[in-house]
């Protein structure tokens, strides 16, 4: 009807963007030659012309799609990160050796409310969690119990003895960042089965932590503590906690829980390191991890996989895009975040002599979503540092730096002062397919997870090519 | 392995999350009653604990999944909008008619690489272009030239003449802000076909634009002008473009395209419009709004089927809140802006002598992605006028205030001085599926979708209850 005001408005957007990109946010005037705003720029646009991070990522799940830690795969992975590093260019690709935990899921978990009189029995969406034990075949039955704390736990007294604590403390989804979600309900899965315990129970069921209010099961990683017997613990679907909880309402609950899961022997595994050699001071250190390993329900694509796109991409970057930074870049693709440490813990004891030169350490491992920028510790002096970094980062819509956490792998740098820093990407999604089935490369955008490999190549770079040293961050007493 | 660790790590994390949530950005300490960081938080907690646009956005779709202007479907769309409206508990619901084109796509569209010695018959990903004319039942058959700028097609002279003129510039990927790729590109949709007949072409085929190169066709509106033959144009998938392109490497193609497409009788239809009445300066109109038609090759989910969720639970979201701002927000449901924009210019016609009172006019149109503020136009005093607003969405990090544009509904009320603002969110995603049949529900993420709610229902309200008046926009000449 109007077709020259749509074609005035289409010509208004085109005219306003090309105006954009004369004065320019994303595409500036050419910087002078060297400088890190053009270097910065063509790291971005290489990102998202190659979108090679999302082919790593692929090749990543094609050649292990699960690799928990002390498992096949994980050794595949392993493999595959070496190969890729040096197809990638980067210079003294090694393994690092270390020992990891062998967790076995087994062939499943079941929980089943109790068939009564009025109601038939009701088979629930479970997950064994991480490192628990298995049960006796016949499986463990009781009672149920629900609480939402461990406070409301403990004022229980004997009532919890002999029976199956439900932990059914919801994620916060009022809060838009999601990580605070977690954070406030992530308690339940890590020390329930020792609170359970404590309290006489046998075992525990938890309520998933996720944002997604569906029946997904989501398993993670629990912890047993010396002297508490070791009770087994599963995962419940959200609706499947409800439904338990719902029931509960009307009387008491019998469910019985079956899982074969089990701890094995450590076996021998490794980090996967490479390095871009720095040109005038190479024996001072810049970190860039993500962890290889992942939980074996889905393909681990976000969590880790994307990180370890995103550490492959931005080396590519890096070599691609001109000379080396003054100081070295350190890329680490680190094993057994997700079940205990071990690679974070081995590199720290194999490298403590060099930490007081690792200027600074950053971890992806937020998923593959758009970049938002980075999170640091070691306060104002750390962050009036990166400020020229922080800039050229925000000059091309990357996101800003703000001051906050590092990541689970690099937190081993801590006590030696290193700066920890994490790539913060968008968080609505993560929380609602994080350690489950549903973390498939599908779910990764190739475009976002090429922004974040761009960022990340940014930061490493520029941090490392600062003329000035980094400060230290404040190293915490005990 | 390293438990503790772990636990220690997870804790840091909660204790963190914690201490953010009693200082904090998203969850202040309670703002005294009344004030817009108060309301403006309440309204983000309810979207994200109720998530009821998604569920407005599945009702449309159910509704009325096909709704390009002229259709049944866009009359259902109406329909439901006014019912929803009513559920909602707006005031003074009523449709506001005009006259919209009727288009309709027949049977489909068929573009053919003709088969020479060497080769077979190649058929190619296509979509009509909305708006043009069919081909006669035999097709359209001739030899394709390439082009990649109008000015390169005139350069030609009359090599064009009775060709098929291909328009193949691509979508610039390079750039992070996928609106500026889009904005470089779209002139061959719009104009391909006017530029291809005034060379003398017999039909026209533009490249999809679109961020993804994949096969999928996008199709989208485009502009005939008076004294210029009407040929026939299509869109063709990024690969097949490309497919098509490549032959043209090796000599002479030709194609045939037929397509049963046709502009029928203009027809009756309606914009949608309730309120909430100011409490006191009711004649004076902070407009809210999105359209309601949608092309018919998905399911319009985010284009611009968010944009409708956002509208009215922005409304609930107020209403839910607490009192009615000062002056009276207006919610719009605009129809036909994909194909004629009769919505945005009926209601600039019909509400002519009010727009003096229009303060401020906002559009959702960029899909429901994760919200990152707003884009206005009217420089610097409408900025610091919005100060306020743009504090208390900041403090929930639903991002920032920008000066920029509005959106094409709102487009006619420019002359009357308006401001015009239009609702930002994440752009990675949305030119993967913008005009395709990929545009469904399930492409909708409901908490990104309930932040956009909160953010517009939030500078809404903000700007409808500001205590002194917004600047005037200033009127372009000509």
């Amino acid at each position: 009807m109007q077709p020259r005001r749509i074609l005035a408005f289409v010509l208004l957007l085109a005219a306003a963007a090309s105006a954009r990109a004369q004065e320019g946010a994303e595409d500036p005037a050419p910087a002078p030659e060297g400088t890190l705003r053009a270097r910065a720029s063509a790291m971005l646009k290489e990102a998202l012309r190659d979108r090679r991070a999302h082919a790593h990522l692929a090749e990543l799940i094609a050649a292990a799609p699960k690799r928990l830690a002390g498992s096949p795969g994980a050794e595949a992975a392993v493999a595959w990160g070496a190969s890729a590093m040096r197809r990638v260019g980067l210079d003294a690709v090694r393994l690092e050796g270390i020992t990891v935990p062998r967790w076995v899921r087994g062939s499943g978990c079941s929980v089943v409310i109790h068939a009564d009189l009025d109601v038939a029995e009701v088979p629930l969406a479970a997950l064994a969690l991480g490192g628990s034990t298995g049960t006796p075949r016949e499986g463990v039955t009781g009672e149920v119990v629900e609480v939402l704390s461990f406070g409301q736990l403990r004022a229980l007294g004997d009532a919890a003895r002999g029976k199956i604590v439900l932990f059914n403390r919801p994620f916060d989804v009022t809060v838009l960042n999601t990580g605070r979600g977690y954070g406030g309900a992530v308690d339940q899965r890590v020390r329930g089965a020792v609170e359970a315990a404590k309290a006489g129970a046998v075992a525990a069921l938890v309520r998933s932590v996720t944002s997604e209010p569906d029946d997904v099961p989501h398993t993670g990683n629990l912890r047993y503590e010396d002297g508490v017997p070791e009770i087994p613990a599963a995962a419940l679907g959200v609706l499947s906690a409800e439904r338990l909880s719902g029931r509960l309402r009307s009387g008491p609950v019998r469910v019985t829980i079956r899982q074969d899961c089990a701890m094995l022997d450590p076996v021998p595994s490794a980090n996967v390191v490479g390095e871009i050699r720095g040109r005038e001071a190479p024996d001072e250190v810049v970190l860039a991890g993500a962890h290889l390993d992942a939980w074996d329900v889905g393909e681990g694509a976000h969590d880790d996989g994307a990180g370890c796109a995103h550490v492959l991409e931005a080396a590519r970057l890096i070599l691609a895009t001109g000379p080396a930074p003054r100081r070295t870049i350190r890329f680490v693709l680190f094993m057994n975040e997700e079940n205990g440490l071990a690679g974070g813990e081995g590199y720290a004891e194999r490298h403590r002599d060099a930490l007081g030169r690792h200027v600074l350490a950053i971890e992806s491992d937020s998923g593959g979503f758009a970049p938002q920028g980075f999170t640091v510790g070691g306060g104002r002096p750390v962050l009036d540092a990166l400020a020229p970094v922080a800039a050229a980062l925000a000059a091309l819509d990357l996101g800003t730096v703000k001051d906050g956490h590092g990541g689970a792998d690099i937190s081993t740098l801590e006590p030696a002062g290193v700066p920890l820093m994490a790539l913060k990407v968008a968080g609505e999604r993560y929380f609602d397919l994080h350690h489950t089935a549903k973390d498939v490369l599908a779910a990764v955008h190739p475009r976002e997870l090429a922004a974040g490999a761009a960022a990340l190549a940014i930061m490493a770079f520029g941090a490392a090519d600062l003329p000035g040293p980094l400060p230290r961050a404040k190293v915490k007493d005990g």
